[in-house]
């Protein structure tokens, strides 16, 4: 596999097989991009991923009934109402827009998948979004990947895209990706949705085990809050414009193919991060030598939503107590304090469970001064590591979530 | 047993076999009272619960030691400094510190407990403890209470203590607790320091199933912010003044004295919600109709810790969906969003997983505006409830942990 180099983001790029179309259907938002449609024009195989959270948004339920039927061939998103805790009525609002995309394209309704993102409990104007679908359907176009990465946007503060593109047997394809993140952001997914796309075949066994892959090295080890929405979604589209064999788990190239994917969903999420609401900051969390998988994530987890260290974050304060406190209270039994070991950056703050003797404590501090830095936690039990992303807690969290109904 | 009207707090309050001394020794903070020392005079019971965090502070491994050997007779607490991640050095400093106080009174190193609570991983001024020792050993008076509830302090705004007078078989005893909190709470305990003593001999047994029952009704039911600090301890001290029996578990006073003394925990504890870091409001948060006590506690404990949810408390931002969204997100499986009705104070604003219709989202809003208010959640699933009390999420939070260091 040979890769073209994207260095200026191509943001025209064309998926084969996949149209797109934005416009804004006034939903909640005046005058901007809140209504976006992803076509599939090719035989293709999708992979979807939907929260965790036990009380799944109207278009969740929908979507899974459909897809336990049909291969989507239409992705309608909308933002700014997730269309959550809204009954009977949200579910039949969102039939029926699927029903009204079935008449106007003459697919079955099963085919069409439903997302929404935005506030919670309220009702879905649905006829705000079946009115804009004739509109809709006239302006589809292959190069309108980052105006749907714009109308998917709620408290996100930028759009959110990857672009990938590559050779393999001399045929040149791409691969897209799209997320909006912001607040409600944790492992188990967030208020996070995405949708992946590439036109190089992909079996469905193919896309299962790269979606797994993908999710548990990005959007599963991301956290801004700790919440866990209702609307959480991920969708991987893998397109086959002219016909050929879907790539399968055995093929010599399927590990790279895997690796390309996954790398585009951490760079998506890594953005998600560095978007969090109010974030100043993104830091890498690094656990190594832990007992175990599970003990690394559990301290990782624990460390990044640790609204103590956020807050030091914040206030780039080298507080290393309040990270080796959430160290001890993650649940995390195999660890010892007396042979623990803090980084900051390059720097160790922390040798075997107390604090490094004459370290200048301004060097600490400029270590925390850039936008991105790293913590690392050295356990010394066993050869276990993870890593996950965190932002900060910031004035402006409380501000975006106490003055804005989001 | 016939309790003794306490209107106007008496902070004089005594309990006979307790003498108490604060001073201020400098450790952190300047000309303020900061080191307390509880002496027990007589005959006594105790029973102390440590902090579930794996990395216990120098002073936790000692106490725990010397509980192993001896009754406690002298506990002393410092502010300012939390002695914990300082290693060896930690522990030595203790264990001088408690020599000490051994050498000053005649009473075994074991008989001696100590405490601390402040900034992480800084070495203690130990030299400043034991040369404010002598000193601290001339003040001592029956009737310093208050002033030992404000020893304790670090980023508290206001002293807590909870005083209780009742007459059981024409005697009259005393209860008083002093508790300190703020940051880092959150249920199994938190940089939470509680000391809770009676004049009413109790049984170890009887001190034991108190504690228990006054812990998971009380110190364990709040959250501040999710944290679990490596300090976290609570006493409880019964003295035996006129060496009476002391009353076993199967004494018909021992259900009266059990609920008397988790009222007071109870109290405290709320204080402490009261006093969190930036709260404005104390919010109650009660769950019905779960399948199980275990789901009812991870409802609430989800709804409590949700950044979402304590930001929109702090609006007064009726956004239910925050709530709707933190229950499906607990974990909790036995639940249905169909079935679910979500009250604030007594207006039900979502009824069977939706939005009430025709509300007047003023009125909610009124709701909201006290300074306490309750959150309730009907599940109609079963029949366990529980209640847990929360405070919101203030930009005074983000000020007192990025600005200072706590």
């Amino acid at each position: 596999m040979q890769f073209v180099k994207n260095k200026i983001q191509n943001t025209k790029v064309i998926v084969r097989g996949i149209e797109l179309s934005s416009l804004a259907a006034g939903i909640r938002y005046k005058d901007r991009l809140d209504l976006c449609l992803i076509s599939i024009k090719t035989p293709s195989n999708s992979v979807v991923r939907f929260t965790s959270n036990r009380f799944p948004a109207a278009p969740i339920i929908i979507s899974k009934q459909h897809l336990n039927k049909k291969e989507p061939k239409y992705l309608l998103i909308n933002a700014g109402n997730a269309n959550a805790a809204t009954g009977e009525k949200g579910e039949k609002d969102t039939s029926e827009i699927c029903r009204e995309i079935s008449k106007l394209t003459g697919c079955e309704k099963e085919e069409v998948l439903m997302f929404s993102t935005g506030v919670i409990g309220e009702l879905l104007p649905a006829n705000k979004i079946i009115s804009s679908l004739p509109k809709l359907f006239k302006i589809n176009t292959q190069s309108g990947w980052k105006e749907a990465a714009k109308a998917i946007m709620t408290t996100d503060t930028f759009p959110k895209i990857c672009v990938r593109e590559f050779e393999l047997g001399g045929q040149r394809y791409s691969l897209v990706g799209i997320c909006k993140g912001s607040g409600m952001i944790q492992p188990k997914m967030a208020t996070m949705l995405a949708f992946v796309a590439t036109d190089l075949p992909l079996s469905r066994k193919a896309l299962e085990v790269i979606s797994e892959a993908a999710l548990s090295d990005s959007f599963n080890k991301i956290t801004v809050d700790g919440e866990t929405s209702t609307n959480d979604s991920f969708v991987l589209i893998s397109t086959n414009p002219e016909n050929n064999n879907f790539l399968d788990i055995d093929d010599p190239a399927f590990r790279l193919v895997k690796s390309l994917i996954a790398d585009c969903c951490q760079e998506l999420a890594i953005n998600i991060v560095k978007d969090g609401e109010g974030a100043t900051k993104l830091v890498n969390i690094r656990v190594n030598g832990a007992g175990s998988d599970r003990e690394a994530k559990m301290i990782a987890s624990s460390i990044a939503n640790s609204l103590l260290v956020k807050t030091a974050i914040f206030a780039e304060d080298p507080n290393w107590g309040r990270i080796f406190s959430a160290v001890g209270a993650s649940g995390a039994e195999n660890i010892k304090q007396n042979i623990i070991d803090i980084f900051i950056g390059d720097i160790r703050i922390c040798h075997h469970g107390k604090a490094v003797e004459n370290l200048d404590e301004l060097e600490v501090i400029a270590a925390m001064r850039p936008r991105n830095f790293d913590i690392r936690i050295e356990l010394n039990i066993g050869s276990f590591s993870t890593e996950t992303w965190t932002c900060d807690l910031s004035y402006d969290y409380i501000k975006i979530n106490a003055e804005y109904r989001s």
